[in-house]
């Protein structure tokens, strides 16, 4: 399925359903895709951050590629994260992606060494003239320490092949610059990661969110990104004060940085989607905290 | 080839000789290990950060194995890195290096989601359980950005199959913390990646130095790990300075983070021992910083 | 003045006008405020970030205080920045403050020890006890390292006299928590710093902006203020891309991060309001970067 | 007392004992003098980070830095911090230390706004400029956000009023770089923060210790440094391992950066020599703290 330029809308990034280590719950991608589908959304992203990428082997990955595109069958847009450290371990993805139907992929910077922003100019210009498919740019600084500054933005509005940003920085003055910048590119999109902004992100000029509470929840971020596509305030508002409860009451059960993964791969499973097992370094959470997703799900009238 | 326990020394952490995007520079290589060999190093440590081995194909990382130790035919011990962010192919990396006679792993945390402490002591004991060979830990969180913290290294000598740590936390309060925990492991071997600190780190009861710099010159830390194990201290002050001028001469031609593996690959391609080329996100000096890197091995007196 | 609660609006973080080391520049200060007042804001905000206040001397502040508020008049509020690492000073400097006719008082955490989250509610519960006038939490961990974190600003809410919080940590995940906390106070005002985000977070509940940028163009973030509450989507969206030419012509003249602060100095010095003196460990634009400046406000159409 | 050139050996960083909030513990202050000078050390530090400087009213700074001269006698060297964010309190602060017969000042770089380079340089040299009495640089990014960077400091070899530096960066190869620098100037001392690592200075080149572990057990940081100068590795080695048990077991009481201070000042209420009260944003250690500091005491056998 070609891409529409500019993608428009939430394209959730995916967990990856496990059933063991290195084992695809094949069951629960099935229900996951036809429960974000039914959902409304206008796109899937897998082996973004949500999806663990970094943490799951290449063959597990090529599975989910193939199995994922299959049970699509072209009724949304599929984007593939292909970011590694290893230049050729990229393109090998994407040409994989290419050949399994896959619409655009998605590459942040090496995460290992941190690349001086000529060296990853350099880079992102080498990589896109090995890409068999559109390219976005994903900006996650907090993970691979890196950022793809507005300056290197701005020369990639010349390279062809590349067709926006995903920007998970959290910064919303960078944001701005990207819209600004990519006014020059009306077949860019300006995607935002944390839902916590996309309402802001599509107000101001941004084209939609790549959020992971989508997973849950699906039809609530397609209704906020319609109001403020919109330009409905006050019913943006209302739907982002719901999304602000459903991300602080989901996303701080556990104390560490895995909380949120962890945390919709929990409610996923309470949900009975797919299974909850995480890919190292990370565990599922143990019972109480379980326990504690489950009551929130309650009072977020998401579970009975 | 089985590990001394404790290993002490020299233990050069190799840069990957490459001719091109992907492929081997199989003759630098055997000449690269014959030099180090030569200059009388206690081991060779290969897929480490100076080895650039997350840039690196998994391919070429097997190939990298295989072909290293059938020139080394066990002259001295084999270290292989196998970080990496996915469980699967730490575990893959480690069962082809046991297949080809390498005597020791080496694992840092995996790199791209930060592990919080119990997360990554979890990681550490299902990692260890699954290795063929003795497995050290790699605390570098400079590029991981975490930590080994010491009550994980505390818990790891209950561990079966570990040996060691090597630090390259630039730290020396943290390494002295790992000297006093390991003293109840004997066999243990605590390293210093850094070779500016491997003077003081070996005085005070350290076991070596993995060092980038004992690729151009190892005689150089031989012989200063000789003299600091020995406590001749004029002699180890005298050599630690040449050490240090090598280190602020040689790391400081580039302006990035880059600038201490490119200024080493240069100067062993000046030297005539191997390509300078480098794994993306880098790339080689240019001319007029080769011509630095040139007169400073001059001034040095590595080269005429 | 007694205080609005709560304020809203455009309150301009004010640069200290200066004519040497330790001289304030009285005429500029004048100028500076009425150019101010009538470009209609609703605040005006002494000794913040922008106002160098850690760079002054103890007797500079006073002076400011007092001239500040005499010329002043009781026409808009002043809110004067107290924040100190030493407690007993800010307690003077309240009181002086107090005196003078002062409406509120603005402290962010002490920023040479990093107070943890405990001790740090510690301190406030301790300091707005000693305050003779209402204070505001003023979140600015760029610079002193440390978060009001959510959990220190939900227990603010039962601490009287505490009226609000500005933030200027560029996080606006944070920004929503703190709208949300605070609804149960609606005498509280949450104010934003950075000028690039006020549209959003008026839009989204927010009272208003403390904009350094305002200093220059007070009409145009008043406006722009204006529009935001009105909900008028698109003229915010006109007005919003005029302060992001603004803040990306005038800011980013220097390469250092003082480059905002002496931007607008240097500003308000070609638009002849003050002098462009910075006090140490800054220095004033020296020409040619004087030149660009004046360009590019002749581009904003702010000179001729 | 005019300043010995190099200055050599342990001067510790003095706590600063309070009786409560701006109220100097004026006999406590008599008996750490007294502690410390018994204990053999080669000077005192007031008004460091150990002594709490920035959290001290100027009040009271004044009054420590005129009782210490006056209960000193000149039997040693005083050293004063007068690190500052405001340059004129610097000065006034250096000038009255000048009047009451101290024999060095130490700044670190103004710790609010975080000076650039080549900023810094210029701060630098206008300060030492206005000294009255010579300076030592000191380096502590980890509280001031900036380093005295090498360029900088080579720079400073050419200042007249310069003497030394005091590095706290806990980066040892920074430190090696200051000693290879420093080397022109052989009446510079390069002196290292913490006690962990003055063995290897010293062993290395260094010319001593500002340890904060000093105020406890003085006679230990002085037999260690004699050991190190010396050239004695053994006994160095057993009297390092002894400090490292000091460190390790009075600075990981509380669970916060300030456990350090808080464990010197309570072990030294323990030791009857001055009150535990701290400035705030600090709170002295609670009961069962207090328990656990006096158990380790004995463990150490500085108490019975």
């Amino acid at each position: 399925m070609s891409l529409p330029q500019p993608i428009r809308g939430i394209i959730p990034p995916l967990v990856t359903p496990l059933s063991g280590r290195d084992t695809l719950d094949v069951a629960g991608l099935e229900r996951l895709i036809e429960h974000l589908i039914t959902g409304g959304v206008h796109g899937l992203f897998i082996l973004g951050t949500t999806g663990e990428a970094p943490s799951l082997s290449y063959r597990l990955r090529r599975e989910l590629i193939e199995r994922t595109c299959k049970l699509v069958k072209d009724r949304v847009p599929v984007l593939v994260g292909i970011t590694d450290t290893a230049f050729v371990e990229s393109v090998n993805l994407a040409q994989y992606s290419a050949e399994q139907g896959v619409s655009a992929v998605v590459t942040a910077p090496p995460y290992y060494f941190p690349a001086a922003p000529p060296e990853l100019q350099q880079y992102i210009q080498d990589l896109v003239a090995e890409m068999p498919l559109p390219m976005f740019l994903y900006n996650m600084p907090g993970l691979t320490k890196v950022s793809f500054d507005i300056e290197l933005v701005r020369r990639a509005l010349d390279m062809p092949g590349i067709c926006g940003v995903k920007d998970s920085s959290c910064d919303m003055i960078y944001f701005h610059r990207l819209i600004e910048v990519a006014r020059q590119r009306p077949e860019w999109s300006i995607l935002v990661g944390p839902e916590e902004l996309t309402a802001e992100a599509v107000l101001l000029g941004g084209h939609g969110g790549i959020n992971g509470g989508a997973n849950l929840h699906p039809s609530l971020y397609v209704k906020m990104y319609d109001a403020a596509a919109a330009q409905d305030l006050p019913l943006t508002r209302q739907l982002h004060a719901q999304v602000m409860s459903l991300a602080g009451s989901i996303y701080t059960v556990g104390r560490h940085k895995s909380a949120i993964i962890k945390g919709i791969k929990c409610g996923l499973s309470l949900l009975g989607i797919c299974d909850d097992q995480m890919a190292e370094p990370f565990q599922r959470f143990n019972a109480p905290e379980r326990e504690m997703i489950r009551e929130r799900l309650c009072t977020l009238g998401l579970i009975e």
